[in-house]
């Protein structure tokens, strides 16, 4: 228990290699990726009573994965979260994230790339967008957030078991790689000279893509942007200065989407 | 400056219909739009004395604009802040919504409608969104968190002072009040029997909309579905179980903008 308390330090899941998966919704997607293929994936269970009680189906999946369930206090419980309501149940899953290579072995065909997002909300809330547009794999640069951090974890609402995950690459070795494997690269940035509507109606999003999105106050560095195929901005029609990062990305994937569904993906 | 600190309540706010309006960015939103017309929108800044230092050229609008400058320790700025990080800077404006009957009455094109939205970051970002998406109004209905709360004025990063916004208007009444004035009203729901891009390839977009955003847990009441024209979906390519609503929000508001510009808007 105390190990697993000490989870919410980043240097003690890099020691371990296992993180906190909190709240029975990331909980049930953790041990349904276990069920289908990713064994061990998930080592600890623990669960209030009243939690054993409302989620019976996700103790049985436990079990019948022969994860061990530790019965905790609520006090005990809230000890280990690090989001305010883990709703009576914590997991201890090993890491699971994949490298570069592999998934480009896999020819992905949208794949985002967070450089320098220090938001851990901001991370996962791209990564469930990411999911959710079918994206092939996300990347978190060596300068992004540490994806295993709870409210990361949180934040994706599952999705961080959903697709694979990619993280601590250098941002210029990620999309040089992403380059060499024949992804069109485009960085996403509020002042770029491509309109992303423009974009979409030249055809521009039909190919294997790779959105590279940066910093929420600072953006993309200069360096990165430079190593890009191409700098879109999403059209600002009125009189916002910006769109926030999450949205922005949303805006983004979901073009790459429409475009790869016209296109008979 | 003790009447300042109760516009962090409701009910102050309320009363004296008047808000806070935190950092320096807001605020020069907030004096811009005073200066463009909305005479006497801000009444007081309060500022510290590194704001008034960082912040020269928005001393001198307030001084233009009559405004009445108070000088503030950097105690007392954070005492009547509801923000983490007002950047000691606030501003005290009076409520500027209007009424939907002027809204439809300058023939909008866009507006998108939050009911029972509850968090006010989440309705903050969707108000900047719509901003960034070329929206003629926001609707936030009775049911939805105050449009004026701190942390919504600062989520809309300035928005609030871009675009009309119509507040206190009963769910059922403003999709009714839309339909009469000529608007598709569309309810953006999860399980929605229409594909966004569907709609958007067949021309469902290119006219006037009225677009329904729900609740963040909950959706959209079956009620209010049952009166909008038509209950679409962002498609879910991926595993994920759904898109949080500041996202789903942008896909759905960029769809519409970039529908109504192939359409000559």
């Amino acid at each position: 228990m105390a190990a697993a308390r000490r989870l919410t330090q980043r240097s003690a899941r890099q020691q371990a290699r296992r993180f906190l998966v909190e709240g029975p919704q990331a909980v049930a997607a953790a041990l349904e990726l276990g069920a289908a293929g990713h064994a061990d994936l998930v080592t600890e269970l623990f669960v209030t009573p009243a939690a054993r009680e409302r989620h019976p189906d996700l103790l049985a999946v436990a079990r019948n994965a022969a994860v061990s369930v530790v019965p905790v206090t609520p006090a005990v419980l809230a000890s280990m979260a690090e989001t305010v309501t883990p709703q009576g149940i914590v997991a201890v899953a090993r890491f699971l994230d994949v490298g570069l290579e592999q998934v480009l072995a896999g020819q992905p065909r949208l794949v985002a790339v967070l450089a320098a997002v220090r938001d851990p909300g901001n991370a996962g809330t791209v990564l469930r967008c990411a999911d959710a547009a079918g994206a092939d794999a996300v990347v978190l640069t060596t300068d992004s957030v540490d994806v295993y951090n709870g409210k990361c974890v949180r934040a994706s609402a599952g999705s961080l078991f959903h697709l694979p995950v990619v993280r601590s690459v250098e941002p210029t070795v990620a999309v040089t790689q992403l380059r060499q494997a024949g992804l069109r690269v485009l960085a996403a940035a509020g002042g770029g000279p491509t309109d992303l509507d423009d974009l979409a109606d030249a055809g521009g999003l039909t190919g294997p893509t790779g959105w590279l999105f940066g910093n929420e106050a600072w953006g993309l560095s200069g360096r990165l942007t430079a190593l890009a195929d191409d700098v879109v901005r999403v059209p600002i029609h009125g009189r916002a200065e910006s769109l926030n990062l999450a949205t922005a990305a949303g805006v983004c994937l979901y073009a790459s989407a429409r475009a790869h569904r016209d296109h008979g993906r």
